[in-house]
């Protein structure tokens, strides 16, 4: 199985398996020390949900593709350039590889790409920053489980308890009708038929709860999994920052190489912390806009189905 | 406390207290062998519902009017005229009363005031119609006691359940927005107030949910009461119909005082039977009209409610 990806900026289709996604991510971590390469959706389909697993992976990889496209370092560095634009050409392919695998800048010497601007950063600032994002991505953590464990319960609800309770109304009309129908008069038909179609009506409805989760909390909870592998990488970005910073504290030579070099790591971290901020409040906008109007247009649904059994009633 | 009725030929109110009520009942009850005079509410209020009660009672009252005053004899009787139009003048009031309680027409002298059609009922045809409607009200009985229970549990969960599941969920979005308010910066604090309007969103919609049934099942079970009430009366009924007939198949003489006398309890009890199949056909299309109608505004305010909290995330 392999996933076609067509870049904006070639527009040439490049075919990508599973383990070339694998062996990108991990280039992209050993290359970007402060950067969080968020981690690639699992690889093996586990049991009967085969179908819904592949489903989730590839929404998963999409997510991922988005988010490593939109992030300014990763998406313009060269294994990642490669990825995206190598073709079908197996040596060139082989190659780029190579490179990459080669490549020297990885891990602290990433640091020595890094321009910092001219005027150095307040660490004490950089501290208290860097102090309240892990903060930040602790407490998000955190609430991620409780909304998590909130939605995934409000689904299976949904699933078992409510469909089971509007059926239930639902077939207590039918059994009404039924007992109506014993009465064959002209005049009670036009009741028996629209009473039998509303006890059909609320099964149905019963039927479009249970199916509901699938379409506005399953991708809610698609992206908070994503989420909490993202914020996981968060403690080693913070900590290879407050390494710098501690050691620049028992180094009393403000100019020294030490303090540039905490500089510059300071930069990046901070850089990579509002891109964080950035994606998320990006993320998280477009997940509850497509929740609301999921749920929206799963109310107009109802509403569409009560109102063609109302009608029902005028049919004498 | 008395209630004002206005008949509408009349145009004249009248006050009746709950007393006033029973004493017509009785005197209903005592009159008209064949026809089903449906039980008062209950009079007294047992407990702490008793606004409940008392609004319940009112209802009750109002569909045992709609009853009386659309029955072709009960509405034209004598003693129901002069429960509703007699005003507040006591000596009328109790001369008609005197008159009402000393009635001879009643109980078997009933069927004296009734004129036939020419042509006698085939009493065969009579009692297989009146074997159905035994079956009927039996029928009817028993699935009125499948319904309201179900409704009665649908409500419950509508009030406990679904309030709690749809609360929880809007409890987590708060929680998420809370975590999401420790990144104070300005791009994100549009999501966060949307989140938490989302949050609300949902309890309101819990409250909603809680607050429904009183709106669109409570009626309806308040209908299956009355009517449960009513059906009591039937088998009675039926049964001083089939006493006629099981006495007339012993006389063989077709032209006999018994026969004649068996053909108008038939021709009475039958257009009992219809009065009630009309009255049940109107009873149960307006009650479910009004439901699906309550249903209708009750996920259109949810809809509305939802467009509004989407629409928070268009503000940055």
């Amino acid at each position: 199985m392999s996933y076609g990806l067509t870049p904006s900026h070639t527009n040439v289709q490049v075919n990508r398996r599973y383990k070339h996604f694998d062996w990108l991510y991990a280039r992209l971590v050993e290359r970007f020390p402060v950067i969080s390469v968020p981690h690639l959706p699992e690889k093996q389909a586990t049991g009967r949900f085969e179908e819904d697993f592949i489903s989730k992976r590839r929404k998963g990889l999409i997510w991922w593709m988005n988010h490593m496209t939109s992030h300014p370092v990763l998406a313009h560095c060269h294994v990642f350039q490669h990825f995206l634009t190598c073709g079908p050409d197996e040596k060139a392919w082989k190659l780029g590889k190579r490179k990459a695998e080669r490549d020297d800048l990885v891990g602290a010497n990433f640091f020595l790409t890094i321009s910092p601007p001219e005027v150095p950063l307040d660490l004490q600032e950089v501290e208290s920053k860097v102090e309240g994002f892990r903060s930040f991505t602790k407490r998000m953590d955190e609430n991620i489980i409780v909304v998590n464990n909130s939605i995934t319960e409000f689904a299976r609800k949904q699933m078992t308890g409510f469909k089971k309770e509007y059926q239930k109304v639902g077939q207590s009309f039918r059994v009404l009708s039924q007992a109506f129908e014993l009465d064959q008069q002209a005049y009670s038909a036009g009741l028996n038929k629209a009473l039998a179609y509303t006890g059909e009506t609320y099964e149905t409805i019963g039927e479009y709860f249970a199916e509901q989760p699938r379409h506005d909390l399953d991708p809610i909870s698609d992206l908070l999994d994503i989420y909490r592998g993202h914020l996981a990488n968060f403690p080693d970005i913070v900590d290879v920052q407050k390494g710098a910073l501690t050691k620049v504290k028992d180094c009393p030579q403000e100019e020294s190489a030490l303090h540039q070099r905490c500089n510059i790591i300071s930069c990046a971290t901070l850089a990579e912390i509002q891109h964080f901020h950035r994606t998320r409040v990006r993320d998280f906008r477009a997940q509850m806009q497509h929740h609301l109007q999921q749920q929206i247009s799963f109310f107009q649904k109802i509403t569409a189905k009560l109102e063609d059994a109302l009608q029902r009633y005028d049919e004498q």
